[in-house]
């Protein structure tokens, strides 16, 4: 146990951790503003060289080098995420709370993944398809995390050593947690939005001083955000403009609401959860088919990736024709049409002069260029009822087919723009019967669908504040936020929950289910228990090993070292596969009364980063030291947590969650028993697992997916 | 256990509990707002007729007005307190916190308690003590949700039968959690930054769902506020003018700062922090000083409340004579000098016509005036460095000593005041070396103080940027209190935590102290463990419960009806109280097998509310009844937490902290033992009794409260 130190050891530890913070701040922010930077440069380049051509009435052209690039660019994100690292694919947030409930998968959050989740990103942005930045990052900044807490990557032979102290769960998963919440705060500059996000849909566990370690890595976020836009402000970073990322400002002097605006401010909400909970639905039939077609190979995956780019393309170019040319306003700020990229409410398309396409202001755009479109106040003229009902078919679609895709893309761009299309709709449609702007609209729209979709409140409200920097919406959002989760909640379950059972992770919720209360622990109990004695041969232990796949162990001390069987604790696979790979063994079967400290540093038994497990095939030993034998006393964690055997099951399950725990020795009532009669892991909690063992369950059982509202 | 149930009574669980949320958010931003109405008409209505008399050069009618009326609205606050509820002195945090914790204090949360803390926390408001709303609104939203969750006090004959559901203390915790939220919510009209001020610095445990009906709480409260001011915005307030609270508008086009305006808001953090960490110091003199007094009698309470008013009167009136009067400067909107109340910045007080005293703007104001002129863009000339620095003084110097009082009387108020005064002051240091607006120092400063002080990060971030609406301050509002944070972190703990102790409160802490590593379970039991068999001699629980002072105690079945001694469960002392109560007793010692569901129901065992316990002496029975039986089994909790006695103190006080349990028992680790060897309470994990135990680790403790960073 690594924390029986002195005092300098700890404080060279908080040090540390607060520098790694510090660290992951300010690359998660640097990453984040790199990843703007580059999309709005790649898009912008794109979208330049596209609406010059269409001033030149080369149509045909404009088409082919707008679907070419974009082909390339998807194709560039899908390759390299499917030969360098499959793990970068999708959004990656429900990898990563799927990881932070405590299930380790094989190469998260390596810095191969980390590389290919950015470039892929930045390409697959680059590329029109309809895909978010926010879940990329979010998987970026825990690789952020957890590389910098491994110290660098073993592989690639950057690794340093000062960062051993951080080589266990627990430090692993807080910093984590912070590098999940700078993702998000780097994604959309939202620093107290990125806190609140890891609190309330990342992480498992939660305590006060992880929340001012967040707070910290946000902060510095916000601060290093903040710098390099300083920098764009001089107007070196090309297209990028003044770097103002998405930060969309419905000026608050324009905002004023009463009693009267109410209903169709919850109609939005209740519409919004609508389609959001069908979001989600229709999401995972998607889901469903493309896991098929992913389970091919590789060029199946490519195939799909290459048509819906084209699809995309396709949509995006063409559906604007269907729109009739407005002629431009007069009095405006804003050149009409504009010319070029950029984020001109006015694009000009194949229209005359003087006149504008709306629906190219939106489709034909990069995603930031169109929230900001939508989420414009004083521009309820600009935009034909027609026009935004064709973009919000064509965001929902397009949003829904997009993210199964081999290549990492996220979902809360897709849901804020199809959100705002959405409320600018409800708004065209009740027209003079509100005084709200349409930008409002926009804005609560986009609230509705996310909180449909992603059953957020506190972060996505947060967030939402932040984006549009105005504090008065506050009361609105907040409504419509609870209405559209309420009416979502009666559907289905959240969408990453969705994708995380999709993905057959043993996730473990939070609260039980009504039927484990009739359940004691002892009922779930299966297969024999392996025990170990104190000291065991190493045969045995090799055995044992080999045999089964379980990860802990009990040792229990038998009658040679004590009258009666004693419990003396538990050991871990990983443990038992260091001593035997070290090979010093007794060759006497009794106590050694050798310091195993002195055999032994902290550091052989640190946990590896993922990926990198020992295995009991690699390690070869004779037949001579099969016969020898190991003292565990050491090596075992004498403080395993118990239950009675009488437990109820769900109470197990709020003790194994809310400790955090992998393993749950099961003591007897009674003390004419041995000392420990079983042992429950995560797999024992799983539904699946327990409604195998009694079918008849599942009649009585209240079904959960029917109604998660009931059990909250 | 109430929850076997069928799925109607958990739709009506869930009914009711989502209508005590709204009722919680409705009542308590109604009370918040009358709150300020309240304060608002009273204070105006003496400043307004103080100022008349000024205006006639009346001056020590003036003063006795002034004086008289604030003693008297004092004296009223205090009585008040001190004869009908004394549970209501003070800010009420603490307490909320520590019942959260899982402390349970007589009284605490009574309609009887509710009713003076709001009506005293008008009168103290008021009188110009330098006392706040925040910290009472907390401890009166907590009353709201408590007392409606038991369905009205009983005592008053206001109870109905519905809220059944929630006589335990699961329900009731999350409830109460709710109500404080909304407390700060309706006080500070910060529904976000309510949410998070329940969850950072109040609540133990959380959980999503708790977030969630949190939320709907606050955001209850945010349409209850804002549909109030509509109200108001009629003009039928009276002196409250539009109601608009506190809501402080530094106009964002203001706002602009770069790199080099770092340096002095480093500076301002780490001052900050100094400041704050030594007003905690001091407060906790004071309130060592002040208990003295009070331990003597109501009598001299009231004697330091009156001594204490009468020197605020003093200070208040008396300081402003030393500022000398300054010219109006010209072209401006606002009327100069003001005469009568409101929130004027520039008060005439003794001045000539067409001068005003700068120190009397803030002095001789309400509280939310004063924060309003401190935090106001664009008033960099309007005040004089010396009446800062007077008003600065004054400020901290009357907020220690006010806050001990017996009256309702929060913290966060004047902590925004005192910090709003320094900033401001280190603005006008700062002179021409910052761009920055004075109005912004005092938003720092109050957030350097505020941090320095309660050593919240997230909440006060966020309650600060929606009392200023303005999210362009975020990044230096973090920064500032990260800093003042950590500078405050290093010399003493937070002024809650504090509090607490003081308080002598068992309140158990999230992490364990390091010297706890080195323990077992076992070395901290201590005394004769109280066992009770299945059957159990009426006589025998008398007896043991006269004897003992325990809350649980553990059920083994003997060998009359198992061949060796079998733990069967715990069981409570309330619910054996009712079973004596009832005296279904059995005259043979045997198991009974009567239906117990028949004879008794789920109420019975309902948790009443605070204040409302059993006691043995209570309870008369016969000679004969004594020998009787009862059989326990069937009112048994089978399923109690254990911990083996070889597991570390440390990892026992984690497990016992996150589940929130009441009781632990530990189990043998050898089979030959008892099936139990000992229970574990809150109080075995307290370092008071553990050092007690084993005074030698003190040497080798390594002191929280040197350095309580370190293990965070």
């Amino acid at each position: 146990d690594w924390r029986h130190r002195g005092r300098a050891h700890i404080i060279c530890y908080v040090t540390l951790k607060w520098s790694l913070c510090f660290l992951i701040g300010a690359l998660a922010g640097a990453v984040g503003f790199f990843n703007n930077l580059a999309v709005e440069n790649i898009a912008g380049f794109k979208f330049v060289v596209t609406s010059n051509l269409m001033l030149a009435k080369k149509y045909a052209w404009a088409f082919g080098v707008f679907a070419g690039s974009n082909f390339v660019l998807a194709m560039f994100a899908s390759v390299l995420t499917a030969y360098i690292a499959p793990a970068a694919a999708g959004s990656g947030i429900p990898e990563v709370k799927a990881y932070l409930n405590g299930i380790d998968a094989p190469d998260l959050f390596s810095l191969r993944t980390l590389v290919v989740k950015v470039v892929g990103c930045i390409a697959a942005v680059s590329s029109s398809l309809h895909a978010g930045k926010a879940g990329p990052m979010v998987h970026a900044g825990a690789c952020i995390a957890s590389t910098l807490g491994q110290g660098g990557s073993g592989k690639y032979h950057l690794s340093c050593k000062w960062p051993r102290y951080f080589r266990n769960d627990r430090d692993r998963r807080e910093l984590v947690t912070c590098g999940a919440g700078a993702g998000i705060a780097a994604a959309l500059r939202a620093p107290v939005g990125g806190v609140l996000f890891a609190l309330e849909s990342v992480s498992s566990w939660w305590n006060s001083a992880l929340l001012w370690k967040a707070f910290f890595t946000t902060a510095v976020v916000g601060v290093v955000l903040r710098a390099l836009i300083d920098i764009c402000n001089g107007g070196k970073c090309g297209l990028f403009g003044k770097g103002e990322l998405i930060m969309f400002d419905v000026t608050s002097d324009t905002i004023a609401y009463h009693l009267a605006d109410l209903p169709p401010v919850i109609l939005l909400g209740v519409i919004g959860g609508l389609l959001g909970s069908f979001y989600n639905f229709l999401l995972e039939k998607v889901l469903r088919i493309y896991n098929l077609i992913h389970e091919k190979g590789i060029g199946y995956e490519l195939l799909l990736a290459a048509t819906v780019s084209i699809l995309t393309s396709c949509c995006l170019f063409g559906l604007p024709w269907l729109a009739s040319c407005r002629p431009c306003p007069g009095g405006l700020s804003e050149v009409c049409p504009s010319i070029g990229s950029g984020f001109g409410i006015f694009k000009k398309f194949q229209c005359p002069p003087h006149h504008y396409n709306d629906l190219a202001s939106l489709l034909f755009n990069t995603n930031d260029g169109t929230i900001r479109n939508l989420f414009s106040a004083g521009t309820d003229a600009v935009f034909q009822k027609s026009s935004m009902l064709l973009f919000f078919a064509a965001s929902y679609f397009l949003g829904i087919v997009s993210y199964g895709l081999v290549a990492p893309a996220g979902l809360f761009v897709p849901l804020i723009l199809t959100g705002a299309a959405y409320g600018r709709l409800v708004g065209m449609l009740v027209g003079k019967h509100s005084t709200l702007d349409h930008g409002l609209f926009a804005v609560l729209g986009s609230a509705s669908v996310l909180g449909g979709s992603m059953r957020m409140t506190l972060s996505v409200c947060v967030i939402i504040l932040e984006l549009t920097n105005n504090l008065l919406l506050l009361p609105l959002v907040m409504l419509v936020l609870l209405i559209s989760k309420t009416v979502a909640d009666t559907f289905n379950a959240n969408i990453y929950d969705m994708m995380v059972k999709l993905k057959g992770l043993p996730y473990l919720d939070a609260h039980a289910e009504p039927y484990m209360r009739q359940l004691t622990v002892s009922d779930v109990l299966t297969g024999p228990l392996q025990i170990f004695n104190g000291v065991e041969k190493v045969g045995n232990i090799v055995h044992v090993l080999k045999t089964t796949g379980h990860h802990g162990f009990p040792v229990v001390d038998g009658p040679p070292f004590s009258s009666s069987p004693v419990l003396f604790g538990l050991i871990l696979r990983a443990h038992l596969l260091v001593l035997l790979k070290k090979k010093e063994f007794l060759h006497a079967c009794t106590l050694s009364g050798v310091d195993a400290s002195k055999q032994f540093s902290a550091d052989d038994f640190a946990k590896r980063g993922s990926g990198r497990c020992d295995s009991i095939e690699d390690i070869e030993l004779t037949g001579e030291e099969m016969e020898t034998c190991i003292d565990l006393h050491p090596f075992t964690n004498t403080s395993p947590h118990t239950v009675v055997e009488t437990m109820s099951l769900a109470k197990a399950l709020i003790l194994f969650r809310e400790v955090g725990l992998r393993h749950l020795l099961v003591v007897p009532k009674s003390s004419s028993s041995p000392p420990v009669v079983g042992m429950l892991t995560r797999h024992d909690f799983m539904p699946e697992h327990i409604l195998g063992l009694y079918p008849l369950l599942l009649k009585s059982r209240w079904k959960r997916s029917e109604s998660p509202l009931l059990l909250k």
